[in-house]
């Protein structure tokens, strides 16, 4: 047996126990990286799910039961809900304690959380870029955040100790952190995450409408594309909701450039400019095999096909 | 040893040694399906390349050449160049033959291959719906056909013994065979696939333009969305050239659909109606799970992960 090195928290409480939380709280004992698990969730099916299957040490039918005594407070619900989780556990946080949340839009959850913190609590805002399309406690897996980045988003109620500490928490975790400023975060991620949902959840919407293209035969002929997007487009609607509707600026600004490329395109593809067309994909092409490099993927060839090996 | 069955064809010719016919190549050898296949491809490096794995047993430096004596000459080059390559082989077609392609786009491959298809030779245009992003005489593998759909499009110079020999080949391969009229096949290509590849290709377009993101960060940051599109982005330009342009009018037709159901959750985004948006995301949701009950993928998280296993 390896030895664990020393937890980094003496408990940890998880408000909110979706795909996000059920992978952390998996990764922490695995890793060894607290002592003590505490959570609640608003559904009381969760809640009981959380208990069977082990993910907590104490599940508590308030948020503000869960954070009693916690080290680690982390908010794991939608964007949307999370100022009025902060202002519930605001009395109850432990002096010392730390705030954190894993949200995917960084600015207005610190709107809506720093003004509850109390000025005895560290608040670090964080956002680990690992997920899949599923959802729920039981959708979690110890290693979704490994070699993924988690971006820390330090706000001036975050203490250096406690930036410190919780990057230690996520580098125990398996991830890579960096830091950055809250709105060129929230840029960064209309521009890698937030734009690209929407897109596919439209193109999905598209077919599904089509009515001289069956559904059936959009689902029986998805390869070579549209799958990709479907996976996507499955992710967990609340969420995406809130993502949307709290970081409209930036997602605005990039939907606003995406359709004007767009149309230079479609008029190419009008027009019959084969050439453009052409240099255009050469280009794309280069940044794809960025990412290869970058090590965030394989060159395996994929699309998709998680059934098929390849045949060597 | 299993016994193989009775090979299909005698001698099969390709025109154009890329991934499908690479794959194909391999897979027809794999399960016995032809006694013979010869080869030309426009590259000399490609002819070399070919010759040197094996992937054919002639290899020639003409089209004409490769396809004289045999049996079912399969075109797999741009769908741009059909034509002039259908007018190529033309006077060497062997009476009897079938002449097959595998291009993306039908009406278009029929309207440039079938004037100069001889009356004693069969034209089954075909359209595997398999590929990666990689191309070029490596990229091949013999399972890339597996559990996979390929349409056929009869035509008036089609046989109904060619076409049933043909779709013979593509099941021994492992394909799923469908028929159906080039027109339907066009559009309902356009929706699944052609489209899905145009938006893959402006969003990475966007992220590439972008100057206040890095294209490191782009790359670095590419986890939860933009990966896929980056994967679906780096197909063979040429290839996808000659699709935007021969699929003209049913692309436009879905990008026209694309931009309004686009601008219909933009204007939900700019006006915060997060029940619109809420009711849309759970609608594809749905389709996700079709795509997944018609076997056409995993129920696996994935999202893009093909390095990380998920920790059962």
């Amino acid at each position: 047996m390896t030895a664990k090195p020393a937890p980094i928290y003496d408990r940890v409480a998880f408000i909110g126990l979706g795909l996000i939380a059920s992978s952390m709280a998996l990764a922490i004992r695995q890793f060894g990286l607290a002592r003590e698990i505490t959570g609640h969730a608003k559904s009381a099916e969760t809640r009981a799910t959380a208990l069977e299957i082990g993910l907590c040490d104490k599940v508590f039918d308030t948020a503000a039961q869960a954070v009693d005594g916690a080290d680690l407070v982390v908010l794991c619900v939608p964007v949307g809900a999370m100022g009025e989780i902060a202002a519930e556990i605001a009395p109850r946080l432990k002096a010392g304690a730390c705030v954190s949340d894993v949200g995917s839009v960084k600015q207005a959850v610190i709107a809506a959380v720093a003004p509850h913190i109390p000025a005895d609590v560290a608040f670090v805002p964080a956002h680990p870029l690992a997920g899949t399309e599923h959802s729920g406690p039981r959708s979690g897996f110890a290693t979704l955040f490994q070699n993924r980045w988690c971006l820390l988003t330090p706000t001036e109620t975050s203490t250096p100790e406690a930036t410190s500490r919780l990057r230690a928490l996520w580098e125990g975790m398996g991830a890579n952190v960096d830091e950055m400023d809250a709105a060129h975060h929230d840029l960064v991620l209309a521009v890698v995450s937030h734009t690209p949902h929407l897109i596919a959840y439209t193109m999905v919407g598209v077919a599904d409408h089509l009515r001289r293209v069956s559904n059936s035969e959009v689902i029986k002929y998805s390869a070579s594309g549209f799958r990709d997007f479907t996976r996507i487009a499955a992710s967990d609607p609340t969420m995406w909701r809130d993502v949307f509707l709290t970081n409209k600026d930036a997602v605005l600004d990039i939907l606003g450039r995406f359709t004007e490329e767009l149309f230079v395109l479609q008029r190419a593809i009008r027009m019959g400019d084969g050439d453009e067309l052409h240099a255009y994909f050469t280009r794309t092409r280069a940044i794809r095999r960025g990412i290869i490099e970058a090590g965030q993927d394989t060159a395996a060839p994929d699309f998709g096909r998680v059934a098929a090996k390849k045949d060597a």
